[in-house]
């Protein structure tokens, strides 16, 4: 009774995710939360949408990414602060919450910073082994900051890619991806330029971080049957293609009404042609359509891709007993006496509620 | 240096929250928050402002509500469920973060829902010390859940408000807030209509929760010179107020395109007239024009509110000492190295950051 009554909220924090992901190991989380990814893509019109809720300012953007299914809202706070760096902070952090739709309770805080770099490199390689050429396996890394790792090991795993050619302005970035995958069964060579690290390649994937119009691929660069991972353009005035790469390509996005805003695809006319990946994955509209076509994921993420993960990472704290509860909602005796809550001091946290709820239903 | 280096991010759970409240009174919490959104609404322009973002189901509706201004990004999530209270849940919850808008890094996570209901009163109670005849002394209370203890509080403490005449659907709802109110200076008493409540009196709230085209108080019920505090109005399809209610009075709103969505006035078409509260405010529109007309402050609850209350309860909290550090983005050493957090195992909280930052540059 009293478990009914009271909207239990568990908190993963980031050193209990860290905990999670070295308990499952990154590629099994990597590979869980591509899953649950494609799972929930393939539902698509099951889900309210909406382009997510920006706020920009001059060195940065913060974002709320909300979405719902009739028994879940799940959104994300994340930011992305190119010059972070200097701060000794991250570039991208987060955190998310799962909410239930019936009653409006928040269920689930969690940390999103570790869980965004897996869910991102987890879309795009779903992405990649859908619309890449299957035999790719060469694939040229731009951008080797601290999402790097993570796209390098999903389009391992799940693409099977085995050389991977990196470049970055910055050498000692580089270097540390590359120290990073010694012995993870990668052949890894550090390039001078992107020219270099480009030709020949299967597949290229950009991930860098500066907020301004940047031209990293140029169409010149770009050889028959390429995939290009697009991912760190997403948003206004932020992208890493020439507009002529995108002319030559067969694009797919997200979810177009945020694409046209936030993705490569900003760069050009609104009734520029692209196709929505989710309907690729049903097989309602076709992908590549041969082996000498260019593709581009042009990838912003979207709030499904952390619906999913927050789905995927919930399940596995349960499973490893991870997580606390925490009192985010006060605990009213009378839901209609919230004042009440002021008089009776603190609200007690009964031992019933911290025992599983089948044991309370047998006692109470 | 550390203390530079990590976001740090201060929870402030329900618990505390009720400790905070009850160490400094609820009235001085009050008309602490509502001195702070007479002053954030005092420089309303220097907000990026934007209506929130709904997500509706058929027993209720979720909504995020950001809000930034140059230095701090808020938000609250918050649910309205009128039929929560079958599952012994308050009809609206909340939470809430700040955020530095300089790095993205969330400063504040804390509980809402005591609060919203603490700086809903103080708003209502804003407007009518600005809006309402300055005479006024008698209040009906329309709806008497977890809302209206904060509302006559207020209303007593910041408008002069000494009589309170009561009336809910659920008798008990009106005894419980006659209880709560007694010894409190206010001379309560319980009616048996809504009619029997409004006539005679200065000032209407209605602050109930069905979500339905409700007429709460019809036009032939208005009386010259009254304020109608029309609290429970606020979303699509949720209004308190005959039309005719609205057709002969002046009518107030918080922010504008939000409240023709959601307000009463989404009964009324889209150019009928209303000003924006904070224009009164700051002496650029006129508030009520005579001791006859009929003022209507239309509250459907704004971002700026919660903006103001997040920070003069973060201000308290620290003040109280109250608050604990959570660790909601994880701790990497090289901000490029993410993926460092798992190989370095948990991310280690050093004696150094639970020590103030003074002393930390003093040894450092």
């Amino acid at each position: 009774m009293q478990t009914d009554r009271y909207p239990t909220t568990v908190y993963l924090s980031a050193p209990e995710m860290i905990r999670l992901v070295q308990l499952m190991g990154l590629p099994a989380c990597i590979a869980g939360v591509a899953a649950r990814i494609e799972r929930e893509f393939l539902r698509w019109n099951e889900f309210d949408k909406s382009a997510r809720v920006a706020c920009h300012s001059d060195v940065g953007v913060i974002e709320l990414m909300p979405i719902a299914d009739k028994s879940q809202f799940a959104f994300k706070h994340v930011n992305g602060h190119p010059t972070n760096h200097r701060h000794g902070l991250p570039t991208v952090m987060a955190f998310g919450v799962l909410s239930d739709v019936e009653t409006g309770a928040p269920r689930l805080l969690s940390e999103l910073t570790l869980t965004t770099a897996i869910r991102t490199a987890a879309m795009s390689a779903l992405a990649a082994r859908t619309l890449a050429r299957p035999e790719s396996r060469i694939m040229a890394l731009i951008g080797n900051g601290a999402q790097s790792e993570f796209q390098a090991l999903a389009f391992r795993d799940l693409v099977g890619v085995r050389e991977l050619r990196l470049f970055d302005t910055d050498r000692a970035a580089s270097e540390k991806l590359a120290a990073n995958l010694v012995g993870q069964g990668l052949d890894v060579s550090v390039r001078q330029n992107i020219a270099e690290a480009v030709r020949g390649a299967d597949i290229l994937t950009t991930v860098t971080a500066d907020k301004t119009n940047a031209t990293i691929l140029m169409a010149h660069m770009i050889e028959p049957g390429m995939h290009i991972n697009a991912v760190g353009g997403d948003c206004p005035g932020k992208t890493e293609l020439q507009a002529g790469v995108l002319e030559k390509s067969a694009v797919f996005v997200e979810f177009e009404p945020q694409s046209r805003i936030e993705g490569e695809i900003q760069q050009m006319p609104a009734d520029f042609p692209v196709t929505e990946f989710w309907q690729v994955l049903n097989g309602q509209c076709v992908g590549r359509t041969s082996a000498s076509q260019v593709t581009v994921f042009d990838s912003v993420g979207f709030a499904l891709e952390d619906f999913a993960a927050l789905a995927f990472m919930s399940e596995t704290a349960a499973q490893l007993g991870l997580g606390e509860i925490i009192e985010l909602v006060p605990h009213a005796a009378d839901p209609k006496n919230l004042y009440g809550v002021l008089r009776d001091g603190f609200a007690p946290v009964t031992a019933s509620e911290q025992v599983p709820a089948m044991f309370v239903e047998q006692t109470a």
